[in-house]
């Protein structure tokens, strides 16, 4: 279940809007194609919307004139404003052909490796921040199996490999370690109950599907024993931007005692952000809240407010878990001290 | 837009379930009928559902021999078990005429007396709330025009009159003095964005349809000024029952010091409960969760797990405001002490 397959000679990304009813590929060879199943969300998550921007690099080098180059890397970036990921991917891409002088072909084939190679290496990264996420949540909560909560999706469908809190909680069910995950069905896009609850069901992980509102009817009811979820960005601070919903959860475990758990690469944290305060929020479209499935839900005329993301402060957070380390209650000089040596 | 509508010999009940596009009316004219929009929730809200089991009660007196009314009683009142204000108005109604030796067409005709004088007084009592929770707000928020969040739908679909937390909101707005109103889409059933987006949508007042998710971040920006919602039942301590997800809004109100203001009438009120926790949940069916419009959204053969209600604490809520009296900070001690005259 690869949401990103390069064949040799185009992309096919698995376009996720469609899911979980119809798998279908989309077939991607230029960078048109790149922006556009950045932008309507074909692909999503931090790390898969990371490496099909490198591809995007890619088709830059083999199709623009080196003049170009920068401007169309600007555009690229701009699909998506709050994937600090995209950006990040983009400038490493950009920087292996940036000053080079090699034909625009062998250019395409060094970046092409250079993401393949890449994506490898997700694998591995993500299988070690799921060992660090299993040794955190055993050392807060203290039985054999676990009931987490899940928020968003963060598994093979957002990473292209095996994922951040998805990943801990595919690697806890291998282990016969999960009793039960409370995936949140994540308003307005329904990545939850669309794409977290189709990677459960194809793991044959046992789960319920909830709303958002039954957060605190689940952990009032110690239905919950510890939270895990991704981060879209994370603050010099620890303050952590993810999918709207997120900051919910977190002040709701704090209120009852549940330890809330952020998995992200070290690509997602972004020094440069002092705290949540500087990271920029992204509006979308009102339509995702009026609509469904193209449905009209809300009277005809009807207003929405969409931010797409949140600011959990770092106050809420038990721990962070990157691929080196974990940093238990986050904040400025922790993260720093912990952090200088791998970023 | 009234939901209720008696016609001399049937009942007109507006089908909520087919808000906000379309505006139908469904026949009712036997205790089949009463019992069917109930459960099936094409009439909502606990007053509204009050008068509808009050009709029912009229029905039984006219089709019923009186040796078999109290079974057909409890069948009314199991069409929604967390509906405390169906079994409050429904044994009222069934007092009128338990013991009479009147004939059945006059039991029914004094019934339907009854419910429609009740109907008369509840807009009464309604605005009485507004009145009070007017008071409240400005006790709390000093400002002219006021941000306010709500959830569910609580005003004239919801009640056949004003309405409780919507009733503020309504009675503020004709007074020119709401800034904007912040409505909870209210997942799973989406009342908030189908049903108090059409009222507001009628009454030209400002609002804005948000996720659940959103809560978090709105608070936290400062851009709710407080919150009103209303309550399905209340325990003798000042816990309260209400559409999911309202718990949540609490916890995070109270860590952003918002003011979480709860209006319900008396009927709403069940002093024989000590706290919330013997309030029992109403479980509905996960297809409330798995489909929108009939529509499949998680993969086939997904769960779902689907509490229809949660128990707000009492140490949540700033204060509940019914009918007579304002119960500021809930308790044992002052819930009873100011009610003890009311109930």
């Amino acid at each position: 279940m690869n949401p990103i397959k390069w064949n040799n000679s185009f992309l096919e990304i698995l376009d996720q809007t469609k899911l979980p009813l119809t798998e279908e590929f989309i077939e991607v060879n230029n960078l048109e194609g790149v922006i556009s199943v950045i932008r309507d969300m074909n692909v999503r998550g931090a790390p898969a919307i990371g490496f099909t921007g490198i591809f995007g690099v890619a088709f830059i080098a083999r199709d623009y004139p080196q003049t170009e180059w920068e401007i169309q890397i600007k555009k690229l970036e701009e699909a998506r404003p709050t994937a600090v990921n995209l950006c990040y991917e983009v400038r490493r891409a950009y920087e292996l052909i940036k000053n080079s002088t090699e034909d625009s072909f062998s250019l395409f084939e060094k970046v092409i490796s250079f993401v393949l190679s890449e994506m490898k290496q997700a694998e591995v990264k993500h299988k070690e921040m799921a060992n660090l996420g299993e040794v955190i949540l055993k050392k807060y909560v203290h039985k054999d199996k676990f009931k987490l909560q899940t928020h968003c999706n963060t598994g093979r469908l957002a990473c292209g490999s095996l994922g951040t809190a998805l990943g801990v909680i595919e690697e806890l069910s291998r282990k016969g370690q999960i009793e039960k995950v409370w995936v949140d069905e994540t308003r307005p896009y329904l990545q939850g109950s669309r794409l977290t609850a189709f990677e459960l069901e194809k793991l044959h992980v046992e789960y319920d599907i909830v709303v958002e509102g039954a957060a605190s009817f689940l952990m009032s009811r110690g239905y919950v024993d510890a939270i895990f979820v991704g981060a879209d960005r994370i603050a010099a601070n620890g303050d952590t931007a993810n999918k709207i919903g997120t900051a919910n959860l977190a002040v709701i475990a704090q209120k009852y005692h549940v330890p809330f758990f952020v998995v992200a690469p070290l690509s997602s944290f972004d020094l440069s952000l002092a705290t949540g305060r500087d990271i920029e929020i992204e509006m979308r479209s009102e339509k995702e809240i009026l609509e469904i499935n193209a449905n009209q839900i809300a009277p005809y005329g009807a207003r929405g407010f969409n931010p797409s993301f949140d600011i959990t402060s770092n106050d809420l957070i038990t721990a962070i878990i990157c691929e080196k380390t974990i940093v238990e209650k986050p904040n400025t000089l922790n993260m720093k001290t912990l952090l200088e040596k791998y970023l």
